[in-house]
């Protein structure tokens, strides 16, 4: 049995999301059809992250145990042979047998998009979230700053999560580009919380109308309720950039 | 009565093209239909370029003559509260009364996107043509340039277009790019007859894949027959970018 790494990009629009659901087709669904009819018998893919519907990923990570001969080159060419167009695997390497996707990965990166031009542009209507504000970015970039370290990230969590702890460390929180043209959201960390990212980016555009100030995040912090933070932000500006493995 | 000059980008994927049709939705069916509800009565709008189906547009042009007393800015909003996601209007000014957005054209800039990677970008795979070759490009921009200038592009244009003269003058044919990445094919003319770019980038394609040299794009120009040009480009890749008036 070999155990192998993907890397896969997809257009989260038209998927209920990375994970497999009784109704709708999935992005680990169609990935785990493609390995099946490789392998001639099921096969299942962890995923380093479990993006929601809408969700799009320009790296995304999966593992696999396989018994297939092929060379990994070979593999990408027939696995994007059974795939829709709008996922693509870009990458298939041979790994340690203990490697999981997800309990492997040390960091992820996330990016969320905005268009703040004043029409939308058409063309990326399904890959940023149309927003014609005058936002203040420098006070953005600024609230971002003070996310980065160690907290316990509770008021980003979506509501009704059970998990041992929320705690989590975030390394880099960046809010770069113009207004009236493409903002970007940046935020690597060693794992996020479910809609964390979209939190943080609905908090943050407070920040950047004026709503509230940088300085509110370490309150928010130390708060840890949910309803205190911003709205969360909608999918369609999400991409899941990379995963990262020591 | 006012007469308005309309700027447009449209995604063209899912339409059947600018022009109405008996069946499926146009870009210029849309586009009255807003229209209409502004005014209250029918317009017509006549569009600069008639793009066929799947091909999209930066600056389309329309123009159309109409009553209504909003202001150019109102008219923006109002029309894109009317139209669909994937079309948007990008400007509206008041021009001539004699102004026609067709007729009144000096020139249009298309542009050709090709997708060179290993495998297809998926958020581009209707933006653009996955063509994973190995291609030459220094060939194919000395070929482009061979078709600036004043000349009969008949080898170039739709089978059974019925026109009274098939001679355009291509002021500017380029190509950009790195294999690998993007590839972009851009042309400036006072006019392109139907296909021509899509047929002249398959005939780029052609001296790019180093099966017909950039100098046999005098003798194709000579011939005037559309079998002896290369095959007509998928229309996904193809982009109006702009028009000119004098």
């Amino acid at each position: 049995m070999r155990t192998l790494k993907l890397t896969l990009a997809y257009d989260g629009t038209r998927f209920v999301g990375w994970q497999r659901q009784a109704e709708g087709e999935s992005i680990q669904g169609l990935l785990e059809a493609a390995l099946a009819r490789l392998e001639g018998a099921p096969v299942t893919a962890h995923g380093a992250g479990r993006t929601d519907a809408g969700v799009h990923a320009l790296g995304q990570v999966a593992s696999a145990g396989m018994t297939v001969a092929h060379e990994p080159a070979t593999l990408v060419r027939a696995l994007n042979a059974h795939l829709p167009p709008d996922i693509r695997v870009t990458a298939v390497e041979d790994v340690a047998a203990d490697f999981h996707a997800r309990f492997s990965a040390s960091g992820k990166t996330y990016r969320y998009v905005l268009d703040t031009g004043a029409i939308a542009d058409p063309f990326t209507r399904q890959y940023a979230w149309h927003l014609p504000d005058a936002l203040d970015l420098p006070a953005m970039a600024a609230a971002a700053a003070a996310l980065v370290g160690t907290h316990d990230f509770a008021a980003f969590q979506s509501v009704g999560t059970e998990l041992r702890t929320t705690v989590r460390t975030l390394v880099r929180a960046e809010v770069t580009g113009a207004v009236g043209d493409r903002v970007r959201c940046e935020f690597t960390g060693d794992g996020f919380l479910r809609h964390q990212v979209r939190a943080m980016v609905g908090t943050l555009l407070e920040v950047g109308r004026g709503r509230r100030s940088p300085a509110m995040m370490a309150t928010l912090l130390a708060s840890g309720r949910r309803a205190d933070a911003g709205a969360t932000a909608p999918p369609h500006g999400l991409f899941l950039v990379a995963v990262d493995y020591d």
